[in-house]
């Protein structure tokens, strides 16, 4: 600040105090929109948050967790979700949990030229019924079969008191008998059930994607990213199942969603986990 | 139309021409907001539109239909909805589903003064987290303990031939397994465990209302209809967790929902189903 005449130059102060309020109002607003992710690689539920934040282009922190490792059920992340379960959003001073209502989130906290919700309002309930859909009823059926091929795996790489120090950091009662299955085994009739839901959902996509471009009100949104998050990976995982003979439809659109140069960046940034035992 | 000298008056043929559009606008746009819904009486996932539509105080058409005589599988309804499931929404030519996605339709195709959403997009979020919780978890266990008391009444009223026949006409196969179930009852592990999860839905909604007025944002939003649409009259079906003593913040706000004008009006004009085989 400059004397004038030994006097106080107030226009001069001013200028210097709106000179340091741009700075600070700047560094608050970079502070706000520094958006930290905690999430798995990109798969599943992860996915969700992870594509939505590409596609908009919004710059993020991202942490990756290693489920492996049950990091996830680690004190310190359940100081950030107490229910230990990714993705988690992190705003400011603020947590959103639940990957769908992180991505309807971001779309509006940050209202960005790519719009992810169909404008129209029959549409986005049309977006919202897919959307539930994955969340209620796809995502937990190949969830079971991913849990039987993989997650066993990791469960039963420790020791029987090892996996009990585990299951005691589980904050959610129904995720510790998901454990407890993961390593003893699922019941037949449940994976046999699973396996009866994922071929009703696969038609059901299918069905709808031979003669639709998109899920809801005829443009890329939510309801695919969601979708996608489930289905994509399943050609190789489901090829039975999913395949460019039976599911025309459904190849397509996941060839077409993989092709997104969002995806590819996505991909290319933020590696899949092994789900080896020790990473 | 008026002639001048013989010739076209062209500002008089425009006049008309507004005045038609106008009457041919209103006329659409009222043709447009005969909302019609189909539901049961006021309460579970029926109450969710109807009590959003009172609150907003959109005149509707009410189409209540009897589940005694499994009037939501009958062939009328299922063109319609051909999950036969009620709530329906019908706008004009479009037919919105699932009360949770209704209820987000009627404010966002709907804006009235009345808003049943926060402003903020994280009390949004939160309001969004609960509406979750209700269809994937509190919802669920509280459904299994009403079919075992209630519909069991119902499915056990009939012959064994007409129910077959009934069941038949149910499209989700989930549907169909729970109808068999509330006929031939539901298996004790399952009762235990639902009561179990009923404990802590009421105390996760106690522990939060007693010191917040409302679920989400700190305003009365789609998150209190969407949990009061379960909750409410619990304090005599499950009089022995929710009461005065056990759960004061629960049981105040469940007062405070039922004794809004809105709640009041619907309850006055929409009668609760009996749940009489014949009615």
């Amino acid at each position: 600040m400059r004397l004038v005449h030994g006097a106080f130059d107030h226009e001069d102060a001013r200028q210097h105090l709106y000179v340091l309020l741009t700075i600070f109002r700047l560094g608050e607003k970079m502070e706000r929109i520094m958006l930290k992710l905690y999430s798995f690689g990109p798969g599943a539920n992860s996915l969700k948050p992870l594509l939505t934040l590409y596609e908009k282009g919004l710059p993020f922190e991202g942490h990756r967790l290693n489920p492996a490792q049950f990091e996830h059920h680690s004190d310190w992340f359940k100081a950030i979700n107490p229910r230990g379960q990714v993705p988690a959003l992190v705003d400011g001073d603020k947590v959103v949990t639940e990957s769908t209502v992180i991505c309807e989130y971001l779309e509006d906290a940050y209202p960005t030229a790519v719009k992810l919700r169909p404008d129209n309002s029959y549409d986005r309930a049309e977006m919202r019924v897919w959307t539930k859909w994955v969340d209620e009823y796809f995502c937990w059926c190949v969830s079971t079969i991913g849990w039987q091929r993989m997650v066993s795996q990791m469960a039963r790489a420790i020791s029987a008191d090892e996996f009990e120090e585990r299951i005691k950091a589980i904050p959610i009662p129904e995720q510790q008998t998901k454990w407890r299955r993961a390593r003893d085994g699922f019941p037949q009739d449940l994976i046999d059930e699973e396996m009866r839901k994922i071929a009703v959902s696969v038609k059901r996509l299918d069905d709808h994607l031979r003669d639709n471009e998109w899920l809801a009100g005829g443009v890329y949104s939510l309801a695919d990213i969601c979708n996608y998050a489930i289905a994509g990976g399943m050609q190789f995982g489901f090829a039975e199942l999913v395949n460019r003979q039976d599911t025309p439809g459904l190849i397509r659109w996941i060839e077409q969603i993989a092709d997104r140069p969002a995806a590819k960046k996505m991909y290319a940034e933020v590696p899949m986990e092994t789900l080896k035992p020790r990473e």
